[in-house]
């Protein structure tokens, strides 16, 4: 049985992936690493997660004796970690963005100088309904984004057909997704009864599907906002789509027909009748989605809901450990 | 002092309209009536508004011997009840959308058959911003719907500079807005912990919007989509605006310039300096609205908040009665 | 594998009930009965279940065809379909209070005249705690209420050492114990912001607490006082325990040892250092349970929580299931 | 008009004062002083208080010069500024606990040593309805604890008629109370879906509650326990009463006399049929208060709500102010 260990586990979405990883029937989880709460038992910081393993301070010479690892660590903290457990053969998935940008020169403008570009050539993004045959044999995978996840998958029919001439991305998510740092945007009182946008005009996740969309086939420009709801777990992105001309004369049927087939075999992406919420997919590893049409307008709009903390990060991240070991791509996560 | 009854006062908007009309300086409440709750006391259904009056059937001999009236209607009733008003010789404020639209025909695609057609001419559309001078000599005003005077209000500048080619509103609203009525749509558990758009793709307000919009200079067709929010009252529009190409060249300092120009002397419009939040503006009669400029792709972000509640239905309402009536436009609702 | 039915399956315990039998492993559920919503398919009702069966008008001769059902009616409508499938020979949990008290004249006082009343020596209280044995062999399983399940657990060990004189419970519960039915008191405008008492001072939970502590050896009446709390899932109970004379000497440290004794081999409760909170339990079968000591007033404090849903009535029903049929406890719920 | 300064306004109890004393119409806000985020102004801090003024550090020299002011310091910060300002002979209304207890020892053992012991004296401890003359000629107001205004209001009719033998009190509170400073506890991924007690067993509280109990007539050691919920403003306790022997005759309807009576010329204390909510009250200055008899057990149990921010600290302030100053209880706060 593969073992694997997972770095900055203090947080939301390391210490969810703990509890997967700790219940897996096919990986030996064998330990966890935090920088803060070192010395706390996970089970005395979450509860709910029900794992009994100590945090402890990070010792590459005793942690990264394992096959796999996770890690999650903060954007820019990740990278010299990352190259670490490369050095040393781990294979790994890590969730920050460090690895998702191909292009290192994207990476700066958006977030810092990249600390290890060398590595990015050999990333993998790790989104397994686009990539799920990289990611089998992928020493890196950059876990995506939580927007990104729930925007390509919602967008990816679409783009692959050629369809989208122009993209508003509107986006809302639950405050897990600011993580567990307490600070006034996170303070109950702050959140409670109110909704607001945040990073506006520029959030950091734009060019991570700008990227994969042009992989797809869609070379644009897109307008993506987030706005934070008074609600834990679960993200909704409402996209609003410009047709192309081929797209233009495209109806209801012929959309729903296209997303019935572009999802046939996935095990976890659900087509609704109409909008989903958050609840649907709730603690799952799902992404549901509908696609509508605007006679009016000509436009295409799509709703795709995931839980940020699960699909949108820890889950998706065990998704991409089954794949990488060979393993059935729902084990301990279904 | 001019004596005021509501009609259909059980309901959330029409509740509220009578206890700020309880307590208002300048006008006498007189009575309240609704359809469903007679001789229930409004203190017992709502005890935070206390208004310690009992709510009758609706007797026009009796209750339309006032000055003024606010009829709080559900679409389609109201109408009968404003002609009735007019024959006697009431000026109101119709809370519903039977007034809204100029067009029958456009009422009669939307919602239903219009059954009071021939004052469609003589009603005023009540949002104070826009037609402050026509409102204060009219004996009909439509109340704008919630959504509308968000919008309104926060592309206003813009339609009037032409500066609008397009414009996707993406909105949210809390529970409030959904109504009284107890549904499964309604149900605590249906909305705690989600987020959902719903009335995809043809939301009613979205014709209301667009004769504005036209009336204002931007003839365009817009993309409307509405979300159902765990929160109680507040209501958030974010507007993605494609700009004309007389607008492509316009830059944050002057967008800016623009709104503080065109608000300058309005009581009841904030500019804020970042995305505002609905909790800004709880409980009151006020419009709250940041502009922002996506220098990557051109378009325009604004972002705008009100209490459905209040500015999006019943403050709003007093607000159009004192200028009906001349007095201060902010009397009992500041 | 033993067959097993949900009847009255569009409610929020039916539906749960439904979804951890349809994905047991040692149970096969064959059909799911309603009153209401006959012909919807369940995951069109509750997506997040993922229970891919529709829901049948009831028909004793298909669908008591079973080994095993589960009644999930509303209280007194429960009883005639119980004796039906007892005719039948079926064996059954059911989640109503009809079979809870023992005394159908405490239960003519508390609910209505008892329609059944001979079945009421055969049933058994299902709190596996404290009666495991006695369910393994039961044909009726008469599944606790959610307030009964977390005060009796959380009693139970001052109840068996003698130590309890009096004791005022606390209850705080979330809306999905109110059940599925949309009225004014689960809208969510009345929940949201909002927390008040309901069903003082005669609470239909307080015979069937005070049934089985005498059972436990305590006979003392209570005062059993409920909250509702704007949440979903969980609910808390706050014990306030005066000490007999026998225990008014005993400290913290040796009713912490009578607890960690009392609990030692059971699967389901956990104890906590500090007050429990119910996102600890959320979603599980457990119940969480901390003790205390007020040595200024000598009291002995008790905070119990569960999720209402879970272990205070779907989970726990399957957990009497598989008792029944010699199954692992915790198969389907862990 | 007198002048008045508000000491610590950037905490929530601080800046709602400020707000409260900003729109008084006869007090003259003169200033506003913080410890953390000196130079930033109230309305950037919190929009929906629209206080246009700057929070300046402390300097007594020139922050003094007002005829009152109110403190809003933590406890054990507040006492020597108390001082310095009573040296200046400003009369003041202090929100922490430092003058609430009139015993130095009784402080330094549920604090810790008292750093103004010989103003003990001469502070008035600020619960109108029990010390409505006292205030009026007081220097030094001690504004009540909130969990103490809601807890003293709701016993005080039972503790004056002698019908007190023991009480227990569970209470219930907004995050709010927990106030502005970002911690785990009061993020809202801890709060949400959640409810926990706290602080047990010994809540500070607990002291004051028995010295004004004992006041009134009812010398006992009560059982104090306090839960935080998931919501923003608003504090419910639920009393249980063991009567006295006199008091084991009472019955429902003469309680409710007792009540009726007491609380007959009180402005802001309101009686209601059934189990208020918080939602009644929120905003206001207003306790509202259920009395109930369980026949069972003898016991009166009392629910009683308040907005913990209003009546629980700002508003209460504002109403002691006027006492003071020879105004109208209610200016400012109805």
């Amino acid at each position: 049985m593969p073992s694997v260990a997972v770095f900055g586990a203090a947080g939301f979405t390391g210490a969810l992936t703990a509890r997967l990883l700790f219940r897996h029937p096919s990986f030996e989880l064998r330990s966890v690493t935090a920088r803060s709460d070192v010395g706390r038992r996970l089970d005395d910081l979450y509860p709910h997660h029900r794992v009994p393993l100590t945090l402890e301070e990070l010792d590459l010479d005793r942690h990264a004796d394992v096959d796999a690892a996770v890690v999650a660590y903060p954007h820019g903290a990740a990278a010299p970690v990352v190259a670490a457990l490369r050095e040393r053969g781990v294979r790994l998935v890590d969730l920050s963005a460090d690895f998702r940008l191909r292009d290192a020169m994207v990476y700066g403008a958006w977030y810092r100088e990249h600390e290890a570009p060398e590595l990015l050539e050999e990333a993998v993004y790790g989104l397994p309904e686009l990539y799920r045959e990289e990611i089998r044999s992928a020493d890196i995978v950059a876990n995506p984004g939580c927007y990104p996840t729930a925007t390509l998958l919602g967008l990816a029919p679409l783009a692959r057909a050629g369809l989208i001439a122009d993209v508003v991305v509107d986006a809302k998510s639950g405050v897990s997704g600011a993580g567990r740092a307490a600070t006034e945007k996170t303070h109950f009182v702050t959140v409670d009864e109110n909704v607001a946008a945040y990073g506006v005009p520029r959030h950091r996740h734009t060019p991570e599907i700008e990227q994969e969309l042009a992989e797809l086939g869609a070379d644009v420009r897109i307008t993506f906002t987030a706005h934070l709801l008074p609600l834990d777990q679960g993200e909704l992105v409402s996209c609003y789509v410009t047709p192309t001309e081929d797209g233009r004369g495209v109806g209801l049927a012929e959309l729903e027909a296209l997303y019935a087939e572009e999802f046939a075999s996935e095990p976890f992406v659900e087509l609704a009748g109409g909008p989903p919420g958050v609840r649907d997919v709730r603690e799952t590893n799902i992404c549901r989605i509908s696609v509508h049409h605007d006679e009016r307008t000509g436009r295409v709009i799509v709703f795709s809901v995931i839980d940020n903390l699960w699909k949108g990060s820890a889950s998706q991240a065990v998704q991409n450990l089954n794949l990488m070991f060979g393993l059935e791509e729902g084990e301990g996560i279904s």
